[in-house]
């Protein structure tokens, strides 16, 4: 099974593919879709959907993880969120990838054990876990990875027919 | 000209074409594309992609006028009108329709002159000035055809050549 892992906003969206073989961890590829501050929303949707789009044709992507419960500081920034998540939501719907939803809290607990850890400190985790250089990766790309390494937890714990919790 | 007015919502998004020929104006084609309360979001935003994409197609379209600078009554809402409006950009953006943002009191000013016409004064005006009975349409189809002339009516004072403002 591979899972892409999505940590979305309309300026830096972090991306993570895993792939699961029994209890086998195994990071495929990683990294950011990166939109300039001076390019309009409608440009940094196209680019964010057609970059998904590629990685799922790419890799095959069975079923993807990302955030949820987490707004933005203000009205707006929430919106603006909300139209970067729309667009990536949209890209897996018409690929028939089925979304999970994970809080930053799920996706802590879920590689240290514990809801309080540090990014820095998952980011260690996750480095030791997949045995990847995590000083050659961007934050972003590091967190989209922590949210397939949730999703793939869950499974490991819960098969692979588990219901959909899309955020809502 | 072609305009596509979208008032876009996650369970009932109002569509409405509109031409434009020098100061003359015809209302094409509206409707709705609605979202049953139990479908999940990524099927909601899969259904409204498509029927935005569907519409571009089917009638040439030139040119987009959405709802901008309205947010929903909670954060939660917001995201959630943010994910349908993320879909209905992303689509546009692709298509590489111009996007073109007007509050609810511009659209009201623009067609009433002034900006507190309630939506049923809006609607019969509509229905006067594009000869269509407001009746037989739902009422998020006369919001998205308000928009679109609200778009008509500033290309007929500035030209077409004005510079987009989509939603920031």
């Amino acid at each position: 099974m591979i899972i892409l892992g999505v940590d979305t906003a309309m300026r830096c969206t972090g991306y993570g593919l895993l792939k699961v073989e029994g209890d086998c961890f195994q990071a495929l590829d990683c990294g950011i879709i990166k939109n300039a501050q001076k390019l309009p929303h409608s440009e940094c949707l196209r680019r964010l959907a057609g970059g998904i789009r590629e990685l799922i044709e790419s890799y095959q992507v069975d079923v993807s993880a990302i955030e949820g419960a987490y707004y933005g500081k203000s009205v707006r920034t929430t919106m603006i969120l909300g139209y970067a998540r729309g667009s990536v939501m949209t890209v897996l719907a018409e690929k028939n990838i089925p979304i999970f939803a994970y809080s930053p809290k799920e996706v802590k607990l879920s590689a240290s054990g514990t809801g309080t850890a540090s990014k820095n400190q998952i980011a260690v985790i996750l480095g030791t876990m997949l045995n990847i250089n995590i000083d050659t990766i961007e934050k972003d790309a590091t967190d989209a990875l922590a949210l397939a390494l949730c999703h793939a937890n869950r499974i490991s714990r819960c098969g692979p027919d588990i219901f959909t919790n899309e955020p809502q």
